[in-house]
């Protein structure tokens, strides 16, 4: 049952060097640069995205994420969602407006898998890029590289998955929309939607905490997908793998680092999510084609390799 | 603010005969025939699509549309909705379950626009057809013609346009996704969203009241509105126009017609909506390349011929 | 049976502003601006081209081709076609080297149509714009516009079909790849090819002689094609026609017009032609099919605006 | 310099059971079934071959190739052909007409690679399948799985490179499209046109003689190279790689294998070749992204894996 949380607001990214990392998300994906912060922030959007950010770089000794935030309907839904967290026996913190330039105040908790999420109501909202606000254009002119439509999603690996769930299902609001049991009925795979996307965030078990396993942004075909994948080629970017489809969700996607090893992906399609569908299912003993739809079995560095 | 629609669940169409508009929506567009009920209709469904129908075709001397369905996510809404609709002042009729074999009771009502619509809470699911529940493949094999996806949307001509707009917006909880406004800031063209897409139902002004324009089936790719352009061709089925996009929506579309006369759509891609989005406008000195983004002039034919 | 002549090779356009029609063909199209002359003329040319050259603008009071020319492989087979024109009654013009820059001597001739061709051997090759010789990308970065890949073809309108039929094809070598007949067998409609293209030059029976209907070049794919759509609209283009696909050729398409009024055509796909394959027919009473595979009817501006 | 050899004109391909290869050929890849001889032997043909087949299937005990033919233009060629072959010092071997049923006379020959070859001038054209010789739609209806357009070409695996390239240019008159050389300039890779196709047959340096690498077929668009993937996998069916792109080439593919092991292709688009182009060059130490563009390296099945 909805409770106001309505989508994937922003992602804080760990850099090893801000400059290499502009040039792979600014030229090579194609965000565009909004603004910096005096912590030497630097803050970026997709096109079709209305708020004035999604993308927040923060350079550190360390790869990773920070925290992922998700935009609610209003104050009222925040407040209610705040003590629906601290009810649940999440450390709740509050981040005062302005923190990240443009953002309202917004509500900092750990999840059970190790991972820092965040919930606010307020963002400034500058438009999509490139188009007018009156009679817009099919898309703006001047777009680099892979011209990545919106921060989609995130993927992170953790562990507590059930209690996960909970959070994410009985707290937050979010639907179960897809999943992966054992033959015991454990969920090693779990994706979330407060929409009709297929995934907002998902969880994968594993032993760790808190780790990052990619940051998805979305693309609008196949064609760009191969023009990423040309891209990913021509700039000699590190590749994971790809262009292939996912069995879950079906997206058409590719993966690929960038240059501090932080995973993303691009993508396109993929199942439409109501809240009265039952989650799709995939079981372990399909594991490799419910990842990896074409090869039918996992690479080693999908499982091993995260930020 | 969401009340609990959740999506165009079935509309109900007036064929002249129905061995030809199976021929056509089955052959052609790809949907498939599920049940048929003593009163000769005829019960459709798209392929992604979980619940067990969507387009119920009704033998009649008349094309058009007796009334459009929306799926509510539960009993509690749906009562709310009721009440609500009451207190708009709009009369209500109960139909009890079992009439539309497979669906729950449902609450019909007429727009000021002229239009029926109806809300229901359940509907039997029968799952996407021919895929398995688990572990389900990209898509199934043997599919026809068009392959059409999924019922997306219907567009109906008629006025009252201020009083449908609160209908549907205070009552009903859709959101305003899209318009085309006058230079006296008249609605003429209001596109209603209960969900992320750019428009599950649709009006455009017009002096007659409770017509049908069109009703819209959703396609995967540009390279399926090709397919679907090719198809027509090949079975003599009358264009109307397209491979096209549209402005509004910036869907990539092609319109063609029934055996009846009745205008049909598939299309692909298009705008995302969420809640805190301010409506997409356009003016309608831009009337033309808001609809056809291509030709930017409308033909007669778009505006003229209804059903 | 071939007889050497290899390719198109250029087309001279004649442009009312040369500005504009730059701002047209490298801005919009996407081709590059390669060198000017002394006699104010512009070079162009599509970066899949290895040639120096395709493209060459000529202001002039009136917008119009003023000759189309064909690379042949070697001195010796111009000198054999050269011999074979004057036999065949043409006469003939021979053209100095240099006289377009970068390219070898031209034998110019009129054929019955009333247009103006040309035969030369030799050009200077300066490779794939944008790649490198040697382990070449799969495409250049910094391509604007439709991006178009070469310039393809182009169809003529003008009188004497069956003796420019024997012309090209028993004088030079060109197959008739596709034709429309009449029901007294006059052929209305002849495409030649000299490779494996649907065509290299066409003819449509016309009165007047020496008109120019439009001037093609070759996109990669059908979202190619939609690309080219959206940009037309967004840059205010007078477009013709399209997207669509031609029942000739099945090639998918768009027309539109530069800004003296010459109509150019961007397309994707198309048959393949071998020398043993008989001339793909379309027949009269299925013309608008013919030439608009979708809309199966003509639009009067297709047959009646040429330069 | 062209000396008549026009195209692929069929391939004759050993499999272990031909109830599974028909089950993979005809479902599978879309071939159509046209013929049977008394030997067994099965006839099939891709859609849009004008000849009467392309693939011919022996049931043998080993998988691989018995031979490869190229159609000629006419007897003419056919016979002066014969004559600079022995010239060059081939064995040739004369195969009569209807050996293979609706096809003239054969002559056979091996090059240095280890593989045998034919020419062949004349073969029953049964036209376009499913499609109207007059007035053709654009594609047929009815059309199974990958819905191949035509036997493409094919790569082999063997030594003696350099005379195989003195027999293919010098005596039969291909072009040299594209090479990968190694630092002494010696070729391991010579990919031969006798037309605008990037490749008609190939050969990569290989210490055995007379392997088959792949038999390739044409898909028109890469959205159809992902329903082939996808068809892939839904049929278990083996997979080698993709969907991905070739450096050498530049056309978008998959491979996958046949039920007795011999490896097909795939594939669209692609670099087009006239015959004054320089050949695309490769160096050894690009290999890897000459083979698998966004991989940037090869996988020992590719390498290894022959029949």
């Amino acid at each position: 049952m909805n409770k106001g949380v309505m989508r994937p607001g922003h992602i804080q990214v760990r850099v090893l060097d801000m400059a290499k990392a502009l040039e792979h998300y600014v030229e090579l994906l194609g965000l565009i640069e909004v603004d910096r912060d005096e912590s030497g922030r630097v803050y970026l959007k997709a096109w079709s995205e209305v708020d004035k950010f999604s993308l927040v770089l923060r350079e550190a000794d360390e790869a990773g994420m920070d925290f992922m935030g998700f935009k609610v309907i209003n104050e009222a839904a925040l407040g209610q969602l705040t003590e629906d967290l601290v009810a649940f026996g999440c450390p709740v913190e509050s981040i005062p407006a302005g923190e990240l330039k443009g953002c309202g105040r917004r509500i900092r908790f750990s999840a059970p898998s190790g991972h820092r999420f965040e919930l606010f109501a307020e963002k400034e909202q500058t438009g999509k890029w490139g188009l007018a606000e009156i009679n817009p254009e099919a898309w703006p002119r001047g777009l680099k590289g892979m011209r990545a439509m919106r921060f989609d999603h995130a993927l992170m690996y953790g562990d507590e998955l059930p209690e996960t769930l909970r959070l994410f299902t009985e707290v937050l609001g979010f639907d179960l929309a897809e999943q992966v049991v054992d033959p015991h009925g454990n969920r090693i795979a779990q994706f979330f939607t407060c929409s009709m996307k297929a995934h907002d965030v998902a969880f994968i078990q594993h032993a760790e905490k808190g780790k990052l396993h990619h940051v998805s942004f979305f693309l609008e075909t196949w064609d760009g997908v191969l023009r990423a994948a040309d891209l990913i080629s021509m700039t000699d970017t590190s590749i994971d793998i790809g262009p292939t489809r996912h069995g879950l969700t079906h997206g058409k996607t590719i993966y690929f680092f960038d240059p501090s090893g932080n995973r993303n992906e691009v993508f396109c399609g993929g199942d439409y999510h109501y809240s009265d569908h039952p989650p799709v299912t995939w079981t372990t003993d399909q594991l490799g084609k419910a990842i990896f739809y074409h090869d039918r079995q996992l690479n080693e560095r999908f499982l091993t390799v995260l930020t």
